[in-house]
């Protein structure tokens, strides 16, 4: 089977890195692919950021589908699950978002988890996310360790370091698990968990995993309304927005 | 003071008639100005509808933001309240969802309120809505009336007869109130109330008396953290997406 | 358009300080009026003085409907929202809490808020009203700042000083927005923003800016079943409690 | 010990079926009082009846305290719970109401329990103390009947049979277990339970028997800050309101 | 009447405490016996030993059920309230979890209690049933002494000065109330309640007074669907696993 | 790697069948055998039952993990989830239950999904575990078909169309996708998807998947606190009770 893993922002680096760390996870019968826009935001850390990489989620989803060879699953590599319910509607395989992934499977392997994320600035979108996934229970913490995205694309020791001591902070404030709440973390999964001595998921393993599950029991999308195709192809105004007397009409 | 109404589809038959709606209940010290986006959905049905929505939402909250005289204030006038958080970061001003100004109002004119709205294929969207603004106990029922947005551009007596049909359906399972789902559906509002005989929300009317009421107390958006301004502007791949060679690369 | 502020405890200085307040952020087309008891509680600061003032809410609100001139729209100006329910069964004009009113602004301001309140004791009805009006989400904090209501009859620097600190307290903690968990507060709030830098939110104004929005749309209280006219008008055992021989029988 | 019941209506008849009701199954250590107001509502059946209803509550309770041999505890025997807070702080002797004590011996007899009371317009106080007790999960249906209060004063066979007639439908929805929702169907509780199969909970049985439990084990009301005492006497304006040039002050 | 206490740890003088407890607030109509497993975990600590409670629980009420005098209620001695649900099946009788009887009692005597407990690992226990009885609000902390279950066997000053340290710490964080979280600390309630300051609830106490007014009352389990008489009796593999041979067939 | 599962029934036929499903969905990596107990539950079907099983987890697991060649990771197959708990406390492999991997698997699969079950009497038990899993918001409706857990050990044509008719009945209400509530269903979920045309999950497919993803991305059982080994081996009374003068000690 083949996995589309969709980094929705421009960083080329970043794309190489997640799909290194999703084929070490990968089982033996599944090939995974990744794509990246060329235009676009170049970190998701804000809500207008989270718009952009929707837009990309949706383009590039829907471009893979009409592909000659369309994947037999979708991840949204991305802590903010951005797009998740568009890209639903586009297509009948299954669509997994990596935050989500993660926390179905923290559940699992513990009572509480607590998520490591970059800038506080995206806590609220975590939050809803916890809310979204039924984890409001599960979750116990959510931390924000000031660390920009980008700056994970090359990981030196400072970031290892001070997400090991935000998660290691998790663990004992009751987080039997620690979800690391960005894509760019995905290398360090291994290393932390030797650290801090609890487990600790990266969401793109976490969601090949979930994915590729669902693709050997047959279990896609459900097209039943909210999901269906959706009326009418995604349409925006693009990255330079049109002269105001052509593009927007004033009513006043 | 101004309020932008922001349509974030792209008929602008719609947009005057919200713009009316919205003059109607505007004190004497408001102006109220309309925009809708030249490029993007004609109607916001699906989940990724709301993305080019939102994407219009960014675009157009920016372009006022930036030109001579910025509003005092913003209503999104879409009920999936697309773009809200994004368009939060951009500006100081008020910035007023009308889904969440009339689940606001709802809740303070009835212990219950009833949602009815155009396609089931949107139900999944509003019930989330109802979810972040925490409305879970207060909103009793949803209910969708299977009219197409577009099909209340030039309201006839087909579609009042079935909203109205759903609402009295709302009323006798125990809605004190009812939410109109639309902004398209603003027109109908003081019908709608004297057959019902139960007090019926419009959004758009809801927002401009929210947003009017937070600009004459000062109460803007707040700054701090979550809703600073944004790390860098909207881009997004536009409407044609490139060729696969430019904008996508494979990491296979 | 005439909005009536009910007061409900017997402080006059205060009715005026908050009939001031609401005035300076009224609309052009709003006349506020202001009332409180002549018999009652000085101040509302234990859940015995709640039942004064609900009972003081709606022998003020009866009176002023059976009055020559009804309001179009009442506002209950006291923090724990005493006699909302009964108030709405009474009238068919919008009857808005300041708590309320206060909780829904915050919630459109930011993502969440802190209450800033009077004393301890009075926590628990806060809460209890931060669960009613569906914000136990966006409700970060509650605190209380030891201050009795009457020390803000005249406030002096002492007041303000340790409201900043409990603010600033809250906005650290996490919240956006600051409500203010009291009437008394309303003449302070402009002077907290500017000190704290996140918005507050004085209650008085909410409520006015609410409730003239609803007036203008005309949005009034729902009378479907729970808020319909009471069976029988409000009548209590008055201030002093009758001789056991008449008043009480007791069947031992 | 002595157990306090407190009607807060002014129906004699009532008050005595009432103190019937609860000797019968009072442990042979406890000897009931029961009281009602001399002035105030006939029945509970309205927000403004509450707020009367709990200025009852007050008066009669501090009266009793103040009286020459105070209560080992207090029972609000009204579905409503009315004043209930209030009367905590008056004493450190337990304080239990109808409602409450019912739902929480309810949840201990089956999984799932059914309210059945009497008007409709009351369903929305009902549901608030479901959520106020945490019944949300255990409470699957609240019904009215239509029997106003005071017709249950003397119980005929229409009330049994349509009391009845709700509870079975009640139970075949899934209730495991009924509550009675007004404390003049307390000697309705044997018949209806082997009328319709399953328990069926008066509230004032199961106040009593909670509080009786409580004394035997030394357990009060906590005192700590919400329900300490009150800073202020309970005073009200009474049942005649004062001619608005004496008792209100207008501030236009 | 009758009530079986279970102890479900193979403790004899721990069950022998547990019943003077309760024999000190029964009242004069009840006989109070205490029972305990021959076989079985000598402290319930883990979720290992809560399947062993369970079991144990199951057969001692199945055995008085089928004796020749069974109890009128049954109390289930162990916070954990192991085999609640399976032993309501067994009878029509009141079964009383003490977990359940002390958050019940705890929220009627103050709005927030806290429970103090043993070993850190049973928390995740004790949280589960919070949610379950519907005491997340009433709930405001819980707190493990680390004190093992066996060391309460003997309470020496160490162990009350310890449980008096963690309760005092749960009331200055908002408890009005505290829990115990153990059967083995009934006999310390009284001395904690003169140390702390405010109540302290045994389990063992709160559920022979709820029983014990349930049995006053003919309320019994509901026998309705869930709780009716199970399909078949319980068969357990016992305390030696038979060998892989003859017990567990592998379908490699 | 090495999957165990669990069918805590003594059902030899059924246990064959659940492992020719969980291997029909493995990947080509795994191997699946499969366990039951000699003696137990011959079916799981009340929560005597469920004790029993609990009992059958905690033995079966504790056998494998201490024979030659311990599982990379333990399923339990019988939708209640039973000894899920301390299961978990006595590997360091995962250890997923089929309830709770079926509705992880879900809600990715689609917003809203129904269970549909055997008896009504175990309904109680799965809304717990829709609770304890932070479904309430995923899982829109329960059903019971009222077919007995050993009809399905050869499943004729009348089980499966009485499933097909409860999930086509689920589907039209609301839920996106079928959750198959028990083990013994396995077989049919291909048949009934095709019937249905939504979603159906099978939980024992679902958690091969979930649990092998774990495996492949070293994510075991959090050993920190809550699952750490547990203080004692279990040990319980077995299948028959000693006779009362041994066993237990009546404390009267």
């Amino acid at each position: 089977m083949r996995i589309l893993l969709i980094n929705p922002n421009t960083s080329r680096a970043m794309t190489a890195k997640i799909a290194d760390a999703a084929r070490g996870v990968a089982g033996p019968d599944v090939v995974v692919d990744a794509v990246c826009p060329a235009v676009g935001a170049s970190a998701i850390e804000s809500h207008v950021d989270e718009v952009a990489a929707a837009a990309a989620v949706v383009e590039l989803v829907a471009a893979d589908r009409d592909g000659p060879a369309p994947a037999d699953a979708y991840v949204i590599a991305c802590f903010g699950d951005p797009g998740l319910d568009a890209a639903r509607e586009l297509v009948d395989a299954p669509v997994v978002g990596i935050a989500e992934a993660a926390m179905h499977l923290a559940a699992v392997s513990g009572r509480h988890f607590g998520v490591v994320t970059t800038l506080s600035r995206t806590l609220g979108r975590a939050r809803d996310l916890v809310g979204r996934y039924g984890m409001d229970r599960a979750c116990v913490s959510l931390a924000a360790t000031g660390i920009p995205v980008l700056d994970l694309e090359d990981t030196g020791s400072a970031a290892v370091a001070t997400i090991e001591r935000f998660a290691a902070g998790a663990a004992s404030g009751g987080a039997d698990v620690i979800v690391l709440g960005c894509a760019g973390m995905a290398d360090l999964c291994a290393e932390l968990t030797a650290r801090v001595g609890v487990p600790v998921v990266d969401g793109v393993a976490a969601a090949v995993g979930m994915a590729s599950g669902m693709v050997r029991m047959g279990l896609g999308t459900s097209k039943r309304d909210e999901y269906a195709r959706p009326p009418r192809a995604f349409v925006s105004g693009g990255a330079t927005p049109p002269p105001p007397s052509a593009d927007v009409e004033v009513f006043a």
